[in-house]
């Protein structure tokens, strides 16, 4: 019968970090990771995450559901980019301060390899087509839907980016703010 | 002293996506893509794909250099969409009538693979990317260059998918053009 491990989940991301950062996410194996995660085992890794890939994106199913569950209960009244506003803010405040460390370090792992970044462009896109997919169910037509939704996962990423590589103490979700003003200003000049 | 092959490249990509359409993508060796495009060698096919994946993906890196070169050479007066507009066009018209049934095939390949999707989206944002730099190189601030390259990549992949999946004989160029203003009277009911 397995021992209860608490939070096992988050001490193998935390310690898949550390690891990752200090010697490589190559020369890192699940052996490590789950030792380092305060002696779990590998039997316990893999009921968290298919494989050591999977650990640098663990958390973003669960965003997708955020961001969904966010425009589902927007007001009828709201238009497509106020849906998208109200889905960003509940996803990005999802996001605590100790996560910003740990962010940072998967984010120069993934930064290192080509197939990590092809692995992450997908994912990105998977978090916009959850919130298109949710504002075509909220009455949006399609190609509105995935336009909004692009806007949705450009200020999300950009504003991970600028939380992750700033040393300033705003949240993420300050980040998330300031950036969909941004692009939703550079909407008005695109033609 | 390797002998001429005459069209190999586009020979290799007609005989392979005959052979994925008609036994699948998995089971299908270098070796009898080679052989189908009409008695070619495994060292011509390698001469021209790195890898069996990569002749799903051909000409991608050529599309990535006809956007840029379209956007570097329009008018300075012209918008952000009207710049992406003229990349669409440029792109679109290069792909002649014959090519409607090998990008269908090719398209039934990688729709039933996850990691063959995965590569897709990858290349998809490369093509918004380029969009993106030639925007910026064109002067347009970043934020602006990336959703204009964005509704650009949207624009033609939905017109790809119109082309592959419609019988009548409409060119990809009307395609795009009619998507791009669908994109483009989208945006207007954005907020």
């Amino acid at each position: 019968m397995p021992r209860w491990e608490p939070n096992a989940r988050e001490r193998l991301v935390h310690a898949a970090a550390e690891l990752f950062a200090e010697q490589g996410y190559e020369a890192t194996t699940v052996n490590e990771i789950a030792e380092r995660a305060g002696g779990l085992t590998k039997t316990t890794f893999f009921r968290h995450f298919t494989d050591k890939r999977e650990v640098l994106f663990a958390g973003q199913e669960i965003h997708g559901r955020i961001v969904a569950e966010a425009i589902a209960g927007a007001p009828e009244s709201a238009t497509p980019l106020e849906m998208v506003g109200l889905a960003l803010d509940r996803l990005a405040s999802s996001f605590t301060e100790d996560r910003r460390e740990i962010a940072r370090r998967l984010r120069a792992v993934i930064a290192k390899s080509a197939e990590l970044q092809e692995r992450s462009a997908s994912k990105q896109a998977a978090l916009g087509e959850s919130m298109a997919q949710a504002l075509r169910e909220h009455g949006v037509p399609p190609l509105v839907a995935d336009l909004a939704a692009d806007v949705g996962a450009r200020a999300f990423y950009g504003a991970l980016e600028r939380w992750t590589s700033s040393a300033d103490q705003r949240t993420l979700a300050e980040h998330a703010r300031e950036i969909f003003g941004e692009l939703k200003a550079a909407i008005s000049v695109l033609e």
